[in-house]
């Protein structure tokens, strides 16, 4: 674990992409203003301004660099996937009725649903006024069926999530929508804007399709590991929340049958009681569920590690790598 | 008023653009299709199937034709069209809590919030797809440009319906948003598609700008005038709402302290009790709020048509032209 030492590799790439992120944080800021609406931007700055990591912009102009662009409109790009992603949480947080996001109390609470699902709305289609600027019909296939998918794994995850029948494939399927989707999209305009090579930009895509599983497997597992600083959520929120994610897919299983009937109780019909948590956590451990899926996450940040072997030797290329590794290194 | 003794002009469009809807009808149903979430199509069915008019891709399909346009993507805008409507139409009912829709429960209260806003944004997704296949940046910059203002409409709608402040031009703002934008961009797409002159582009532009805001004052007229089967609304839905529309506008403005008293505990502050919309109703006959909104409607009207004027004479310019004035015949 080299990576220990060094500065994080987020933060590298922040710093050696600081003009660029600084293009993008500007175009954001003058974009999600309204004319008519001052509601837009005081909703949308909540959420921009509560300082997320913004590693899903930094994923395009990163893979735009390294790919020798040097046009302006790698900032367009970053800031459409920005507001794509922006839109979702919004959505989210109305689906899930969250009152937390970032550490804040999210939009839906300190506005009202209707401001959340409605300002989404705007920024979506802002998200597709700047994907058409930079004149690329293929940079616009690959966003707007970026933001087909990701709807689609969202409702799949809806009917799935409390479905004990629900097993690692329907998961995969979810998680390549509701997060894996945006991540290849982001690597995958990068390269295509950049006119790189086909095999360039096949690479740039499995490596943000690998890298995205990697993330959100990594925060399915750190909901049951009890690191809440790392994910700004509770642990067991998703156990809460009736979530069917890869832990327990893991642990339902192996399940015996007075087991399934614990985990019919309270993820199916969600008749939960006190002391419910500490039972799934147990049986999480007996069946190795943690440890399996923590596999299953270092198996994607190392395939999202190879897929970038085809690109060019490149500072950048390196930072992606680390990257990778540095998404699991959260595991701890 | 001879379009009494006719078919009405909406059905007369309909039989001479048969073919093409039928078309639009095939692929609506191809695309809101979902291989992995069949709550998709569920949704979308009960809404799409539930016998809207489909006047806003019908009218993408009559200045394509008007145009002379004679290749296959006139369809693809017309379902996209389409598209952005039933999207809105599933965000609205989840903002205004609504249970009907086109007489029919609505979709939040047969399935759920989540997955009418979900379906929406897959169908915003699906939209856009579809808009980018016919390789226009031209369509493309005029349909993302109406989702966003579509949404901004609907935001400015939010936080200035309960305001007494709201004057007509805030009213006709959120018109333009709300119905116009939609109508103007389906109108103009047409023509771009064709590849028609400047000047037809920018007459089916305000033609689909005046019909669009003829059509939502009627609509909002008759939430006061008591014709629920014409707009599949109770009457005083939109006062039960507390929403500031055009009529209720016009009384306020000429209140006397005693009357504003009474919008201000109606509207802006929502206590209503029994007995209130038959006072609101008779405020509005003594301002002639209703008799002055009506007229508003048919200026609109009179502008839709006169905007055909530069358009070649074509049998579908005369339905066009029908068509606004039947809009306003809606009244009665």
């Amino acid at each position: 674990m080299n990576i220990a030492t060094k500065a994080k590799p987020h933060d590298r790439l922040a710093t050696y992409l600081s003009e660029d992120m600084t293009a993008v944080g500007a175009l954001i800021r003058e974009r999600m203003a309204s004319e008519h609406a001052p509601r837009i931007p005081e909703v949308t700055a909540h959420l921009v301004e509560a300082g997320g990591k913004r590693l899903r912009p930094m994923l395009t102009l990163a893979a735009a660099r390294m790919c020798g662009y040097d046009g302006p409109y790698h900032v367009h790009l970053a800031a459409t996937v920005e507001f794509i992603h922006t839109a979702t949480l919004l959505h989210d947080d109305v689906v899930d009725e969250s009152a937390q996001r970032r550490g804040r109390p999210t939009a839906n609470l300190l506005w009202d649903n209707q401001s959340s699902v409605l300002v989404g709305d705007y920024l979506f289609a802002r998200s597709f006024q700047l994907m058409t600027e930079p004149g690329s019909m293929r940079v616009m296939r690959i966003l707007s069926n970026a933001a087909a998918t990701i709807a689609e794994g969202e409702v799949l995850q809806l009917t799935a999530a409390q479905n004990l029948a629900t097993d690692e494939s329907v998961y995969l399927q979810v998680v390549r929508g509701k997060t894996a989707a945006l991540f290849s999209a982001a690597t995958g305009v990068g390269g295509v804007i950049a006119d790189a090579p086909e095999d360039h930009v096949r690479a740039l895509f499995d490596y943000g399709d690998a890298l995205g599983v990697a993330f959100q497997i990594v925060d399915d597992l750190l909901d049951y590991r009890g690191q809440s600083d790392a994910t700004g959520k509770n642990v067991g929120d998703d156990f809460r929340e009736r979530k069917l994610t890869l832990p327990v897919i893991k642990a339902v299983a192996k399940a015996d049958a007075e087991e399934r009937a614990f985990w019919v109780r309270t993820i199916e019909k969600g008749r939960q009681e006190e002391g419910d948590l500490d039972t799934a956590l147990g049986l999480l451990h007996r069946h190795d569920a943690l440890m399996e899926t923590e596999r299953e996450a270092r198996n994607w940040a190392e395939k999202a590690r190879s897929a970038l072997a085809p690109l060019p030797d490149h500072p950048v290329r390196e930072m992606l790598s680390d990257l990778a590794e540095y998404v699991v290194s959260r595991i701890g």
